[in-house]
Formats: structure tokens, sequence, C-alpha cells
């Protein structure tokens, strides 16, 4: 298998959609598009909707059916990132080596195109699911409970109180149980449930992502403090300077990376029922491993 | 019948539905659930769920079978009142007599606790929908809609961007059928679908929302110059001290005291139709008219 081949042609199908689905109207709200545009074609890697489709390939379906909730999910996770990067959250400037959303757009439009992308996620699914009413319902269910306050956005709450002070490993895992991992998990679940797959398979997607989705942030935590600023497209250190409690601050550089190989094989492990079928699961892991941004 | 009787036995079923949809969880994300629910109880008159239960009523349903929607409404209202509040948007200390959210929570929690209620008013709908899935998908894909981009977001895109200049009449009635009518729209729009009402009721009842929710602004602006600041529980002439174009600003007090009669008239005739069964309905156009907050 070409894996980058692959990746590459799943992403182009995501941002054809997401071009689709939230297509520019005319004036007078015409900048609320552009502003959500802006973040949402601003270099994403798409890990989320790409692992969507990936589970329901692999339980069979086609990844096309589970499209509209890919974008969904892509669209809540833009919003989170602009509403995270706000002056009054984690007052970033620079994302993927572009100025952040109020950077360009101001305040007042940043909030209002991460609210607009939030909304926007729920109209998609509502309005473009080809699937039966009783399974949209269900998808939409588990996907609005991972991005809720028993999900992402308790994640965040968790992150804003730790603000400035220590914290302990299992709440840095708790936070980044909800923040991060809760919307890859929901990814494959929701692929899975989507391909037709059985409460076996929605348990094993889930196990997966849970490990990706931690490897994956501690990854994040080692390279705000030995990647490169130019290819990560924002300044490192930002963690240290924030004095936020990271994997690296808690357990040292090569505890880390001991860490980041330990979960993301055990993310590949949960893959060995599937065999063979899962192999662009299990590239895309050794993917995220040696990621460079 | 006893209006003002029947109007607060209403209120109460929705605060009930309220509190249970929205119970507070655990520590650590115990705060949003808090941070949420100050907002939600600060003493809204929750116009827009009792539309929507009179609506579905008028069509000969019972009002429980909209509770799930009739919540999910009052949260979005919710959501862009503490979003609108922000430092970055309008700026404002006081609502309803009480500390905005951000005054008492914080900025980045008050982003938070927008975006948790907003998220939580579609996680609601999806878990405890008791209608068939085909009409809770078409009651919801409504509701999105008129709180995206074409409807309430729209509306206060247009809001932000006419700040500190003049605009036009229409610019002025665009501006409130998007943020302001919208959710008055489809709170009536939804309730009368739920209800089993057919087209020409749905029509009817869209109809009658747009001239009530057109006049409950044009009484906002006027309350604005001429309320009383203890009742009102906030600061009167706020919009002129920023510079807004308001009904009053463009006609004067006198006309759009003419228009605020004209518009409840216009909501009213709407019902026509229905006779005695519209009784309610009439008489909270006419609590609307004259209420004093």
């Amino acid at each position: 298998m070409d894996f980058l081949k692959e990746f590459e042609e799943r992403i182009i199908e995501v941002n054809k959609s997401l071009e689709k689905f939230n297509e520019e109207k005319e004036a007078p709200q015409n900048t609320i598009y552009k502003a959500m545009n802006y973040s949402l074609h601003a270099g994403g890697k798409r890990i989320r909707p790409v692992i969507m489709m990936a589970a329901a390939e692999l339980m069979g379906a086609s990844r096309e059916s589970v499209i509209p909730f890919a974008c969904a999910i892509e669209m809540i996770h833009t919003y989170s990132l602009i509403h995270d990067d706000l002056p009054c959250m984690d007052d970033d400037d620079l994302r993927r080596g572009k100025p952040t959303n109020h950077k360009v757009y101001g305040e007042a439009m940043a909030v209002l195109a991460g609210d607009a992308l939030l909304n926007k996620a729920f109209e998609i699914m509502l309005k473009n699911s080809q699937i039966s009413p009783n399974m949209t319902l269900a998808a939409m269910a588990e996907i609005a409970n991972a991005a809720g306050t028993e999900g992402m956005i308790g994640g965040q709450v968790i992150d804003i109180e730790s603000e400035g002070k220590p914290i302990d490993a299992v709440t840095l895992m708790t936070l980044h149980l909800h923040k991060t991992a809760a919307l890859i998990m929901v990814s494959a679940r929701v692929g899975a449930l989507l391909g037709g797959g059985g409460r076996e398979d929605l348990l094993a997607m889930e196990e997966f992502a849970r490990y990706l989705g931690i490897a994956f942030q501690i990854k994040d935590d080692i390279l705000d403090v030995t990647g490169n600023e130019e290819i990560l497209g924002k300044k490192i250190g930002a963690d240290a300077a924030k004095k936020k409690s990271t994997f690296v601050s808690l357990y040292g550089i090569e505890q880390s990376e001991n860490m980041l190989s330990d979960y993301t094989q055990k993310a590949i492990d949960s893959l060995s029922h599937y065999g063979e079928k899962a192999e662009f699961l299990i590239e895309l892991s050794k993917f995220l491993l040696s990621r460079e941004n």
C-alpha cells in the first residue's frame, strides 16, 4: 500500500466536501463564510475525518457514506481551535504558520466563526446524511456527546482550571482523554457504527483511537520542545511559557518518547483482530508517530 | 383565560426541564455546568419555548411533546446572549439586573459556557425526543438553520459589521429578522410541525412570529430609551452610547410606538384563522407589547 497516496486521496475528498458544504453566500453575511473557511482550509491534516472514513472502510462500507459526519467532525475540531486561540483563552497569534482567526477577522468575528462552525456541523449532518434516520440520530448523539461537556469541552474546562498550577499525571491524562482523544475516539466509533460494525467493532475502534489520541497529544507536547518552528508553523516552547503541565514537563523527553512508542504500539495492537484489512490505520498510526508538525 | 397564570405555568415547566437536562456533574468539569446554569436561570422570560409549546397546543398536541426542542431553543438563545455580552462583542456588564457571565466566570469560561449550551441544545434534542426519527431530524434541521449563518448568526454578523456607522431601514430590518426574529419564527414553526400542523399552519405560525419578533425588537429599542433601569435590569441608553442604529434612532419614539402597535396587530391578525383557540398567543402578543423589561 502506498500509504501517503491513499492518505492524500482521502484528504482531497474531505477538502472538496468541506468546500461544498460551506459555500460562500451573498453579502451581508458573506464575511462569516470567509472567516469559517479561512480556518477550515488552513492546512489541517484531516486526521479525524480520515480515521472515520478508514473505520467505515474497515467494516466493509464505502468511505463516501460517512462524508457528512466526517466533515462535521472536522468543523467541530476547527471551531475548538479558533476559540482556543482567542486572547482570553490561549492567546495564540499563529497556527499552522498562519495568523490565527482573530488576528485576521477580529475577535468578535472569530467568536462567531467558531459558533457558526459548531452550528454548521450539525446542519450538515442533518441535511446531508444518506443513512437511515435512526442511524443518523445515533451517530449525531455520539458526536454531540464527545464534543460537549462530558467530552472535548469538559477537557477545555480542566485545561483552563489547571492554568498556572502544576497538575498530576491523572489530571493530565483526564484532560487529554477529553480535550484531544474524545473527538478522535468518536470519529473511529462513528465510522464503525455507520459502516455496519457491531458492538465489538465499536469497542475495538474506540480502544484504538483512545491510544492513538493520547499518543497524538504526547507527540504534540514533544514537538513543542524539540520541534522546528518553521515546519511546526508556530513558536516552540509555548507550553513552558504558559506554565502548562505537559507529558514532557511531567515525564521528561526520554520517557515521553517511550510512552509515545508504547501508546502507538497499543493502538496498532487494538487492530490485530482485523489483520491486513487494518493496514491503512496501522500506517496512519506510524505516520503520526513520526510526524514533524 | 387567566393569561399570567397560564404563562407562569409554562415558564415553570420549561425551568424544571432545563434543570433536569443540565444537571451538574462531578468535578472536574463541574464549573462549566455552573456557568451554563447561571445564565440559563438568570430570569429569562422563556418567550421562545413558550411560543413553541403554544403553537403545538394550537395544533391539538400536548405541550409536553415539544419540551426537548423548547429547551434546546432556550439554550441556543442563552448561548447567543453570553457570547453577545463578551468584551469583544457588546461588552455588557449587566443583564437582567445581574452581572454578565464573563463578569462572574471570566471570559474563557464564558466562551466555553456559550459553546457548551449550543452543543447541549443538540444533545438534548438527540437524546430526549419522544417523536419519530424523521420528525426529530426535520425539526432539528429547522432549528439548526435558524440558529446558523443564514439565521441568528448571520444577523449578529450584520450587527458587528454595522458598528459605528449609520445603517438604512432595510439593513436594520434584515439584521433583526435574522438576529432576533429567526429563533422566534422557528419556535413557532417547529411547535406547529411537531404538533401535527400542515404546510398552511407552518406558514401562518411563521408569519405570526415574524411580526411578533420585529415588534419584540422595536419594544427593546424603545425600552433602551424610555425604560426604567431598575425594572429593565441594565443601563438605558446603551444603544446610543454604542452608536447603534435602532428603530428609535431611525424613526423616532412616536413612529416606533406606532410601528410596535402595528406589528403586534399584524401578528394577532395572522392568527385569525384559529379563532378562540389562539387566545393564549394573542394575549402573549399583547403582554409583550406592554412589557417593561
